[in-house]
């Protein structure tokens, strides 16, 4: 049995596809090149903006998504990674428009976290269409929100690191929200958006759950279920 | 006009690959998200390799990379690049499977070395193929040839590399070949293979040509002709 090939419905953003790449490669128990996965990527970054459109009705990226779905799945892919959080609020269409399994980032991430209150670092969209909280509510977690004020700044860096702008020098803006977080009484921080994902570092001491490290190890353990 | 969707055959290997890409995010001019180049990448680590193939007569890769170039076109590439020096080997056939273009970084780079002699760091493969040899010697650029007990370090180093060892404990090991070649009077050393690429640090004073990134520029160059 061979591991599977794994798609990956990339460029929401470019640099969060790939330091996805980056952390699965290095994830990989593989001591010989051909030992690692094959994969696949569409790395599409006109893929309509998911903020646009769930906060302010602009076009919606759901047949975007499905076509490249599709499109993987016919080049060969036997499984389906999506490294952006805000992208699983269509989720569920696209998993109608495949025969392959798509992996689920926010629920893979939220089964990491054993106990709350937890802090949620994730667009303004991600929070408004529940996608962490509904995983959370399910589990008797409660989600600390972010005062108006840090989620308008998480946004902001959001939409920096997406821009290209130099990664040092955003992150002590960030490390001042999760000192926040910390003092408001956050067991756990969960990193829920992708760009967050190159921002945060390990500075603080608040346990920080990456969403994008629940992705790679579903995907490795996926993969290669049933490698022998 | 929009920039050319770029496929890139890739896989050779899969750490090489996402460091193509990640130099390839930072090259592109693009503020936005949207101002990205598409990318379609078929990472197969599993491409025969290229060394057992040239050196010991082991199973030729080219079918199986000129299956994956067309896979690429047919899922809507419009030019091609593979960030592996020795697979250039195969161009040829490559060339003739496809309608659209792909990218010769062993051209791109050479074409980037104003004045010789050049040492040349590649796999014993490449060296035998003579794909920069080639290349130099029609510009009248002589190739200092390292000497065997080198050749064999590089070799070792490039193995060393795609089975994922760390790779701060092997970089004292390049560099000393590097400060060898420069005694010898190279007036720069050409970086021909992309796992060499993703080991050599700057701190050398000999000026380095660095294929991976000769290849990153002729890709925003080629997929950006014509935009406006």
């Amino acid at each position: 049995v061979k591991s599977k090939v794994v798609g990956v419905v990339g460029g929401m953003g470019p640099a969060a596809t790939v330091e996805f790449l980056a952390r699965l490669v290095r994830a990989t128990p593989a001591e010989r090149e051909e030992e690692h996965l094959h994969i696949l990527i569409d790395s599409d970054p006109a893929i309509p903006s998911r903020t646009e459109a769930i906060l302010r009705g602009g076009p919606s990226p759901a047949s975007r998504l499905c076509s490249i779905a599709r499109g993987l799945e016919r080049a060969g892919a036997q499984l389906l990674a999506m490294p952006c959080n805000t992208a699983h609020a269509y989720l569920a269409p696209m998993r109608a428009a495949v025969e392959i399994p798509i992996l689920d980032m926010v629920a893979e991430t939220a089964a990491r976290v054993d106990a709350g209150p937890v802090g949620l670092l994730a667009t303004e969209a991600a929070v408004r269409a529940e996608l962490y909280g509904k995983a959370f509510a399910s589990r008797g977690i409660r989600v600390l929100p972010l005062c108006p004020d840090d989620q308008a700044e998480v946004c902001q860096l959001i939409a920096s690191v997406k821009s290209g702008e130099q990664l040092e020098a955003l992150r002590p803006r960030l490390r001042r929200i999760v000192e926040r977080l910390e003092r408001d009484g956050a067991r756990a921080v969960v990193i829920g958006c992708t760009e967050i994902s190159l921002l945060h570092d390990s500075g603080s001491r608040l346990l920080a759950i990456d969403a994008l490290d629940g992705l790679v190890e579903a995907t490795v353990r996926e993969a290669r279920r049933g490698d022998r």
